[in-house]
């Protein structure tokens, strides 16, 4: 099938460094504040986004490199299939983060509860709406951190 | 910045032929039964999915052409910034979808709730957790429909 190609809409600048710096369960990205810049010809895409709470971000993981089909998350003893778990090196490594979107400085974005690295490229941003992106009755297949 | 390569890891088959049968609201796609087929070469990386109620899908939207900064959702009356809407016309086109998993053959995964046509690439699976992918507090800047 064809290759899909696609360009960066933004970078995220982030207190997080390097990949190591990432907290392997997100509940612990809690707090963490990041700015999502906006690439100027996209600003007028911005327009109401700071009426949502949260917003969705997609992102390049520009860092990851090759994968493996079988992973052991750093909360779990036990090895899973690299798609049951949130490992960042995928086949295509798309990170999906949902954050809180605290205030819209024109094309400056910023956020609450990002797990991403200083400059990783951003790909597209969504409006989070709990009908949408939230679950209901979701039974988990294995414990992601103390608080899933 | 660089150009960003991506390669399909599988398809969706699904009832929708057409990308104006995809119901405009997703809260109308509740109960559509769709298979997302993986490739073989990634058959591994889906074990243990199936103890997950839910998963994530990030499919890239082939038949999507263009995109324009201002939208005018399909509930709304007023137009709004492109990346506070889920217009599928968007400078990198990436849907992302919470859907419910069923069951799973072998690399064929049963869904429900999707809002993908027909032929949908497949670019990443996720397992769905409540704690990274769903939001408290959220406040919502337009009204998608009205069941939001």
């Amino acid at each position: 099938m064809d290759e899909i190609r696609y360009c960066p809409i933004g970078i995220v600048h982030s207190p997080l460094q390097a990949e190591d710096h990432v907290p392997p369960r997100p509940v612990r990205s809690r707090g963490i504040e990041a700015v999502v810049e906006v690439f100027p010809e996209y600003a007028e895409g911005l327009t109401d986004l700071e009426g949502f709470s949260h917003i969705v971000l997609l992102c390049h993981l520009h860092l990851s490199t090759g994968f493996s089909l079988t992973v052991k998350p750093p909360s779990d003893t036990v090895t899973h299939g690299l798609f049951a778990t949130r490992s960042p090196r995928r086949p295509n490594p798309i990170a999906l983060s949902v954050v809180r979107l605290q205030r819209r400085d024109g094309t400056k974005l910023h956020v609450i509860d990002a797990d991403l690295i200083d400059g990783t490229p951003v790909l597209d941003i969504k409006p989070y709406f709990a009908a949408t992106n939230a679950a209901d009755e979701v039974r988990t297949g294995w414990r992601e951190g103390k608080t899933n």
